[in-house]
């Protein structure tokens, strides 16, 4: 694994240990694009799907992770934290799965760096998806905020 | 503990397996007013609060449970999921938490039921709350569906 998406992988093991629990993996990181896999057997529920808890979590955990990344990759500390979401369970997960969050498009991200840059502090709405066979099962809409910290 | 409060806590748990590493307790189910709760320590995150993503399992699951008391008092063996949910996240939480979701009113309740019997599925939308120092500090509106199962 690369180094970014390997020391966003030991932050999240290290600051949010359910993480572990979950079983949560970068499963990768290019072209603006997270992935952050899970495996079914640590999140399985009643009905031998996955349980909407931990699909929330892991889909929560790409945007957030994306907003890490833009930060790392701008090398501007900052803490981030989820405001809100919206999330819609389209279809059961009946395997492991992956949540995927994609970079907004490069104005969106330039406003952002540039908000936090002047601000200290910058939102980003992110919209992250978990499929299954081909099919959308899991979307999920946040916003995050980002605050600058002192290094 | 009384009875049904009791059997939900073992269906969570044997159900549930991530209810485990999350800590969730029935904490309390009178009134038509559901109390789930869970310690902080499993669910921290890097800012020393709780993970956003423990916190909407937790309120989500107070729901859930909320739905399955309602098909075990009217007799009525159902499988719950949830459809969607929005969650705003007001402030952080920095210590053990509850999720309380509450019947939305005796109407809905006996249209939720009603509906049930007649069609084998019906839906409930379920507001929860996790509060902090007597202020809320998550809120959770989620859309919950139940199926008939055979017995």
């Amino acid at each position: 694994m690369e180094l970014l998406p390997q020391e966003l992988q030991d932050v999240l093991r290290l600051e949010i240990p359910l993480t572990g629990a979950i079983g949560v993996q970068v499963a990768g990181y290019e072209a603006g694009r997270l992935t952050l896999s899970a495996p079914l057997a640590p999140n399985v529920n009643h009905k031998d799907t996955a349980f909407a808890g931990s699909l929330t979590a892991v889909a929560t955990l790409s945007g957030w992770g994306l907003v890490w990344m833009l930060l790392r990759e701008a090398d501007l500390p900052g803490q981030i934290v989820i405001q809100d979401c919206s999330v819609r369970y389209l279809r059961p997960v009946t395997r492991d799965f992956a949540a995927t969050c994609n970079v907004p498009g490069t104005e969106a991200v330039e406003r952002f760096v540039a908000t936090f840059r002047r601000r200290g502090v910058a939102r980003l709405e992110l919209r992250a998806e978990i499929h299954e066979a081909g099919q959308l099962a899991v979307e999920l809409t946040g916003r995050y905020v980002a605050h600058r910290v002192q290094r």
